[in-house]
């Protein structure tokens, strides 16, 4: 069975924050063209979507140099409920609550899909003020040659919105450090996941990237298979 | 194994005569900003993409009502190599050319996959001048439930550009009646694909809309896969 895991993309939908406004707008018309077709506008990182090494790395590569079946993952997912806004997800949290504890991923896995809960903060300034996976965190998913999916912005912090009450820890990161651990092994990265609820521990995930020439990302369809149990 | 069968997206791109210019611009820079992000303007049938039945039927479904999990699709390849310029592909040459000439789709196909050689055109202005479904084949794929991918603009004839020396028959279609013999049944159609030479009989097609809120067709990464044999 399949489920989506995307955000629809519409017209003044959430974006990061500094990132273009996306619009969706008619251009041919049923009444005076014969036919229907629309005008997308989008950021390249709007709605669910995937990371390129470029994004965050100057000299690294484009989202259309990595070879597409990389995007058919086998994913293995990790819930990480209850978590506090702008917790900081490290190394023994996220080896703890993989599967039985010991850390092991299984064969196979080349993607963690981290379920944060922030989802249904979507569209609200809480949205930005989501967990996030310490340097050490993102270095041990490279080490273990996985990828990252979340439900949040991204690995790192976001800045918070000007109606946020949540003070950002001292020791909260500057920059993209998680981003840069992951992306420097050129190890992707899915953000704005939604539909996480109870997905079974493995699955497949499609995240096929447009191919965008020199693009640093590109809006995806996201999309899970499993075999129904 | 997995093999893309997208065109690339990037500024300046061949579109359909009429749609809208396709630009991929820098937003975000790493000098400025820490990081880079892009903004892409794109018509909803740039490059390689899929239609909705909205796109011909003014009432027809949206790009963001079907279930994804059918963009998973289970295609049969059908190599229609040797046509002409606009040459017509009726009821029989299609039969025909399906495996063993019975004409039987074979368990579980719920998309043919046809490569007429027009790929090799791409950019020119005889790219305009392919070959097209007749209505009569497109109600025999929709009478088998089956979808159709093209190496073209589309199923129906497409207006010769100004440099053409290629003249239609007279009694080539108007309208979009392949399009909407299959749109009616809401049947996939996936055009401007690449990279057809030498497909395997069988493999899978992944061609992901994105969730494009009401919209008539969306760009997709369309990648095929099959088991090494």
């Amino acid at each position: 069975m399949f489920r989506d895991l995307s955000r629809p993309i519409e017209t003044g939908m959430p974006t990061y924050p500094g990132d273009p406004e996306v619009t969706l707008a008619p251009d041919a018309t049923h009444e005076a063209d014969g036919y229907a077709t629309g005008e997308l506008r989008t950021g390249t990182h709007a709605g669910t979507h995937v990371d390129a090494p470029r994004h965050t790395l100057s000299d690294g590569t484009t989202i259309d140099e990595a070879d597409p079946g990389r995007f058919a993952f086998d994913a293995r997912f990790v819930d990480l409920r209850a978590l506090a806004p702008r917790e900081a997800i490290g190394t023994e949290a996220l080896s703890g609550a993989v599967g039985d504890g010991s850390g092991t991923l299984g064969d196979a896995v080349d993607l963690l899909v981290l379920r944060t809960g922030w989802a249904a903060r979507w569209g609200t300034d809480r949205y930005r003020d989501h967990p996030y996976l310490t340097e050490a965190a993102a270095a041990w998913c490279r080490d273990r040659g996985v990828g990252v999916g979340l439900d949040t912005f991204g690995p790192d912090p976001t800045a918070s919105g000007s109606g946020s009450d949540v003070t950002a820890a001292s020791d909260e990161p500057d920059g993209t450090p998680a981003h840069d651990a992951l992306l420097s092994d050129s190890l992707p990265i899915v953000e704005n996941l939604c539909g996480l609820d109870d997905l079974p521990t493995r699955f497949r995930l499609y995240a096929f990237p447009l191919r965008l020439r020199g693009g640093d990302g590109s809006p995806v369809r996201a999309v899970a298979e499993w075999e129904r149990g």
